[in-house]
């Protein structure tokens, strides 16, 4: 079993962190985005998309999307729990975990995909796409924000994958000098006690 | 228990089916998005986001998202399985329903959003940005195709959310007069067969 990686891109690193709140060590090979080598055929046989994270398992077969690979993760080994225990939990964290990403994490990514210049060879840059997202994103954390209040997680008083995506959204925001605003007090709390934690640097 | 709905919309629909597989029964309650009751003050202190479906359980607590529900009812009653039984099996089709969501049902929706006259009142269209993703959604289309080759369903020989995801996309596309390539055989042989399910009808 091993996980091909991209130290560089932010969907990988959600996998790395859920592994290491695990305790779950699996082996690492670099496929370099920046270097085209995730276009190459061996990585299009892996994933026809073109994407990473993959993880292979021993059978050969390939698991292709950070959160497909965390449930995988999850199944083989429930502790600590990061996907809910109960139904009820699980489908709140799905919840979280999805509004998390299709408002805050994409409109990021979607931001430095359509307005930084590194990504103007990769991608058909449509620049008012790109300063909507940016908008986007910044009302986002507003909204969590507000999801956050009371509360020492996203969806409550245990650590989940919401907050691997969000804490990697904002992060990932840095490239282009995305800043939690000062009115955001609990998402600027919550940030700080998640980057704490040894996981974060996986 | 019960579930606001919108009858028109393309998410509702997903859960809709997903309920008639497994042969569960819950009350709805529609909430209109093109009357705009989606962003009532009642609505929105179901979900902030303002989006539909919601199930709303009965200690009064909501659920939003639609692959967030059906995990719900997943885990209470997992036969017929539908997000799979093993854990290879739950990854794998995670695995596809996001993929089948992000390269496929994301674009139809994109493309409907930012270039459909119905949506000009309701959104910020980016008319470069919708035909950009039009282009994807064709893309996309031979990309299941590819994935379906040999396959009675898109993660093998069991029927799955990722069907269902695919179809709703398919057919919400039919709004800007989206229509599965003549090329693509597979997915032809495909939408036929999932269409003919009772389940295709809720």
């Amino acid at each position: 079993m091993k996980i091909f990686d991209d130290k560089m891109a932010p969907n990988p690193r959600r996998v790395r962190i859920f592994l290491a709140e695990k305790g779950i060590a699996v082996p690492y090979e670099q496929v370099a985005i920046m270097k085209g080598e995730h276009k190459t055929p061996a990585h299009r046989a892996r994933n026809a998309l073109e994407q990473l994270p993959v993880l292979e398992l021993d059978d050969g077969s390939h698991i292709a999307e950070s959160v497909a690979i965390c449930r995988y993760f999850e199944e083989l080994q429930p502790d600590p729990p990061l996907l809910g225990r109960t139904p009820k939990e699980k489908a709140t964290i799905e919840m979280w975990q999805r509004q998390v990403e299709f408002n805050l994490y994409m409109p990021v990514a979607q931001t430095f995909r359509h307005t930084h210049p590194a990504m103007g060879a990769l991608e058909t840059q449509i620049k008012e796409w790109g300063e909507l997202n940016r908008e986007r994103a910044t009302k986002a954390v507003h909204w969590l924000d507000a999801g956050l209040a009371g509360k020492d997680f996203i969806t409550g008083p245990h650590f989940s994958i919401a907050d691997i995506t969000a804490m990697c959204a904002i992060d990932f925001g840095r490239i282009w000098r995305f800043a939690i605003p000062d009115s955001c007090a609990n998402v600027k709390r919550w940030h700080q006690s998640v980057a704490a934690r040894p996981s974060a640097q996986a």
